[in-house]
């Protein structure tokens, strides 16, 4: 063959390449979530925005890898989020529905922090550990309770100490935390020091009115969170059981949709400790056939939670499950919150689909179950990712690397969720939803991401259909005017100017 | 309905639940790599030595996470690993072929520190990089050479600065090393400080020499290995070209292949460096041709090496690559060695993949593409996979994080390699065998998966078919001795009593 003949050829092959990969390319990235959505011309205005931005972002980190945000613990990288035009778009952005978090993890550490002000409260530390308490007067017993408002003025370091016993945050998380279990063992003692604090009448119901607030100022319209119904109580002695603090529940909601007619409402998954034993599961069974029956708008269904790797799996409560099962209660089981694979914590995953769970909590060992993947695809099993709840409780330091990006990228029915956010310095939905969007999605991930995300958390709800159609008008419009607040550059967000 | 007819019906249901369930079970870990193996029964008593040991140090790991080896950084691990009886069975494990290493980062840390204590060795310190050098007499020039056996005599504290020039090794590598860019920094400085010691003509033949029996030792057969082909060098001022170069590989493989029958050969992939232009590449090309031109045999293909993130990807080469493809030259390209998504390096993948790579290095990022996993899967394309590389660079700490946990319990096309052994102070394959093992596969993954690998490794190979017959053949044999050794107790290694 002479030169040129050769040459000739190779640049037609050269051609054809060039197509065939832009076809591959292509077809890669149609599987991601939000590839479907066809961006109208408005909207794709308002993409060259966000675009603009992720991409300065995106490739700074390229060039620099200490700087890229969702490489960082969520401890450092939070001010860096906060001062990112990319994390400002999305906290504007109507987010629908808040899916996974729990009862008394809801609201911003600041409100937290501030409900130790409060008159009443009394401080006692047992085992190196705080706990709170409301009394009408002073009161010994076990533990020998001081005013908080005493143990202020007269210790000047006892404020360090509080605000150390009401989060996990560190200085240091990589030394402090060397592993899962140092960090669960803080966490958990975090839940026991609040929850005094908390349990308070008064206060349980503005903590909840709060975290209602807070994620409305999110732009957020709708909630479902867990919670274990914990016994609230009066100054006086009066004490409200299950029953009582879900009527405590409703009548908070009821008062905040009054207050704000646009919020779509509530709804409550009862999710007790995990690790108990089957006679407990059985009163647990009961408990949620009543609540169903009093409640039948509020009461979403069923879930248990504690530290999977420690608590009891599902297998160990299968008849119990299944009778719940059988009065059509709904389920939200925790899954695979673990590293590990093949131990009882993933293997959760198994019983949960095998029990029609309805979504997934977590289900970060699922990419280990080629089963399960195909399964959850299929039957439309929303999973509950909250990359920073995973990142700060030690199953993965860089969100890269967080299963997340395959589930993203290869479309799975995904919910982006904020699990505890009081107690590691975020609020409501927008910091897992920039580390979700900068973290997982491919760089050239965009709006349609973050819009299928919004729809998704509807859509993934347990409203019923009418409401969803409701909802779903009141995000329509929502966006629209999100989207117009962005080409006017205005920063106003949208819950503000309502 | 009466309690009792609700008890029998709920026993009923129960009972579909458990056939349900071992059915959910059986199917997800159909998919595993090696499920479809059938266990001999002498395999199966050998399997119950092996699991008697994984479940052991799994299930250790599972009540303290502190312990469990893959999740610890390998500088850390490395004696753990060592003292692990599931190591010592995966050492004397027939593992078939090394598919993925680089020419100068072959051998164990010992023997290379061992080769400074060589005659004529020179040392010199380039901006506080020690350089190596061997000479016929003291030279001065760029730079002031001194015998290294004057400078260990004069200062007590060269012998340990010389072990810090020649591995990547630190006390704390998180603090050590903040990101990718300080450990490839390190990194590439490794290879420059060894560079002059390796390409002395004597050493050169040696230490390739000493690499095949390294291999062989850990019960490896075979060798695919990547290299640059440098300039070597005689004392007396004769240098070797690429052709001599292989000439000399050539040579000591078949001096290798007399010492030891049972060995079946060796094969280099052509891999210069991709941070170079496009007039270079062209000579790539040229250079690769007239290789697979005078060694047929000894020449499997080409790739480009260097750190992706900041090296050239592959689309800035295609026309030149097609030319090369036209040749029937066969690509082993790394491609998304990175946590990106959606940058130059990871979309070395669509290009590998469209110029119909062989195999793929690393392919970290390939989970976040569904359809490059497809056509991975659909075309057999082996991902050469290299857990301790990507963990002491920086891609993941804890390996059950690692894509490949992904890959092996979905059945994907899979060998383990081991990258640059040396440099971190691992050896030959089992290390990186053992953390694959141990940290991808679930906890019930047995010896069908080890099994599997090897076999893996032999079929992925380029060698001719007759070739892998005979391979098959002598591997085939060394695992009926294997079972026979362990079986009997016996600790000595295969090919320790051949």
């Amino acid at each position: 063959m002479s030169p040129l003949i050769v040459l000739t050829l190779l640049t037609l092959a050269s051609a054809d390449y060039w197509s065939e990969r832009a076809k591959l390319v292509n077809s890669d990235s149609s599987h991601a979530i939000g590839s479907s959505i066809v961006l109208t011309e408005k909207e794709q205005q308002v993409n060259k925005v966000l675009m603009s931005h992720k991409l300065k972002e995106y490739d700074d980190g390229f060039t620099d890898p200490h700087s890229f945000l969702p490489s960082i613990h969520f401890f450092k990288s939070k001010s860096g989020i906060e001062a990112s035009p990319v994390f400002d778009f999305i906290r504007k952005l109507p987010k629908g529905a808040s899916l996974h978090s729990h009862d008394t993890a809801l609201v911003s550490f600041d409100y937290l922090y501030n409900l130790t002000y409060r008159e009443n409260l009394y401080g006692c530390v047992v085992k190196n550990r705080l706990q709170l308490h409301f009394f009408d007067k002073k009161t010994s017993g076990e533990c020998e309770w001081e005013l908080v408002e005493d143990l202020r003025s007269q210790n000047s370091s006892f404020d360090m100490f509080l605000k150390s016993q009401l989060s996990i945050i560190v200085d240091d998380p990589t030394t402090e935390y060397p592993s899962i279990t140092e960090v669960w063992n803080r966490f958990m003692d975090t839940f026991g020091t609040v929850f005094g604090l908390v349990t308070h009448r008064p206060v349980f119901q503005d903590y909840f009115y709060q975290s209602l607030k807070e994620l409305r100022e999110d732009n957020v319209m709708y909630l479902e969170f867990r919670g274990l119904l914990p016994q609230v109580y009066e100054l006086n002695g009066t004490t409200y059981d299950h029953m009582g603090v879900t009527k405590l529940y409703i009548e908070t909601l009821e008062q905040f949709k009054r207050d704000y007619p646009d919020f779509h409402g509530a709804r409550f998954i009862f999710a007790p400790s995990r690790n108990v034993d089957n006679r407990t599961v059985e009163d647990y069974v009961s408990i949620t056939k009543e609540l169903k029956q009093s409640f039948p708008e509020f009461i979403a269904g069923f879930d248990l939670v504690g530290q999977e790797d420690r608590g009891k799996p599902l297998i160990d409560f299968i008849p119990q499950l299944l009778e719940l099962a059988e009065t059509d209660t709904k389920f939200f089981f925790h899954a695979a919150e673990t590293d590990w694979c093949g131990t009882s914590t993933d293997m959760n995953l198994f019983d949960a689909i095998l029990l029609n769970t309805t979504r997934i909590g977590h289900g970060f060992g699922i990419v280990k179950h080629p089963k399960i993947l195909e399964e959850v695809k299929k039957r439309k099993i929303a999973l509950e990712i909250s990359p920073i709840s995973n990142q700060v409780l030690k199953l993965v330091d860089d969100l890269r690397n967080h299963p997340g990006a395959f589930l993203v990228n290869s479309g799975f029915p995904v919910v982006i969720t904020c699990d505890d956010p009081s107690f590691w310095g975020a609020k409501a939905l927008s910091y897992d939803w920039y580390l979700a969007f900068m973290g997982f999605a491919s760089r050239e991930g965009d709006l349609r991401m973050l819009k299928q995300l919004a729809l998704n958390s509807l859509h993934f709800s347990v409203m019923r259909e009418e409401e969803k159609c409701d909802a779903l008008a009141t995000w329509e419009e929502q966006w629209e005017e999100f989207l117009d607040i962005v080409l006017a550059g205005n920063t106003i967000s949208v819950n503000q100017i309502l």
